[in-house]
């Protein structure tokens, strides 16, 4: 019943390494995309918006890598949620390429945090009613 | 008995966000450094000479972001062996900030390939003895 | 008469410094993603093909930045070609906001280069006659 | 008798592309790495202490890039002063490999700037008298 927040991306020249294949904090770079995307497209949560006093750090992080990707390949980025907590959330994904195959699969876990008007101090606060619910459309 | 390969590195102002923060993935190229540094170093496996027939791609990956780091903070990026095969390994690793916090700490499994000609099939290929010698010093 | 290629592109976490704008590096990224597209969408030599045996290296840049760029924003990334030569051109671009303000402006020389066998050796190759009609297209 | 700031860096894995040489987008990341360096270690202004309330955006870039750069490779990366003005100056640099061939060279102007507190607005401010002196001693 509920959602897959899905975007798709093409590999670039400047993913890839040497070898030819996407060098992997580049494979990062793209999960953070999707998880911006999520922010602003589902959770009416722009991180235009909310990086002045907020922000959404990553705490943990668990991917396998599972298949290349090359230059020009179309991948496919799925998020869903697996369990949402007060102030912070755990999220699966994986990025699936034009043969059906995975090329990454994932866990992370994401904190709300406020961000002190100093800009020094990050504190974890509780996600507010109305993005709670629109998180909660995409645990699966 | 066996050794902790380590290195600094000092956070600049490429590597941080809006936040005043590490971007991830940054953190991400800054343990990539590392491993090369230690197959240079340690292990006589240069990258600038394996990479025409071979590669070390990284195919599991787990992290943990215990503490910010920013802008001219110093800090030292310690990695060591868990575990050896005859093709991968499984490899420790933290960065530690000035203050002895960790400001990360995860695990990696890297496997040695061999690149075809065609440089288009990536294969397992074991480590020569010496390597694995090399690496063992590192077993913890 | 003749052409100008263009393209959007937004402005995301990823790109922005402490200061809250596009890191300069970006741009050429964004900028490079632009010659790419520009390369497999209108000149048929996209780079996922090429990059075996050909590159696009940049020889000559200029930019000037006129205006910051913040997450969120919407750029407009256009390309035209200034003067086309046997084995290289110049191409004017510039990246404008979404109040029609020219963020950055500037001019590159790509030159086409053939890489030989052995990986090792990059020298200048005349555009074959397809490509040089379709880069002929975008002259201005 | 005036000085040129310089510091060497090692060609590494994340910096090179498909063809093996440097994504020219990551040399200006060790340029900009160059001029952080700079601010630090001469001018007493490192820009984890100035970028709360200052910037020091980079206005006009022209390079040229004369000889590719390739994994392990060494480079003498080098910057001095053309001109000083008031709240900008006008810089040299150059980035020289261990066979002494020029792998870059370029000019690029960058603006003192003050950041108000909202963090929204940017603006020119002149560079005060210490400042001045030590960005002097680099005047070629």
């Amino acid at each position: 019943m509920n959602q897959i927040f899905s975007k798709t991306e093409k590999i670039r020249f400047k993913h890839v390494d040497f070898a030819g294949i996407v060098f992997y904090p580049r494979f990062l770079e793209m999960f953070n995309d999707l998880v911006e995307d999520w922010f602003e497209e589902a959770l009416d949560r722009p991180f235009s918006k909310i990086h002045e006093t907020n922000g959404i750090p990553t705490v943990d992080l668990k991917v396998q890598f599972k298949n290349a990707a090359r230059i020009g390949e179309l991948l496919t980025k799925n998020l869903w949620v697996k369990e949402l907590k007060n102030s912070s959330m755990v999220c699966g994904f994986n990025f699936i390429n034009e043969n059906e195959k995975t090329v990454l699969e994932g866990e992370v876990t994401l904190v709300n945090v406020a961000i002190a008007e100093d800009r020094k101090t990050i504190k974890a606060e509780a996600f507010n009613e109305e993005v709670k619910e629109n998180i909660a459309k995409y645990i699966i």
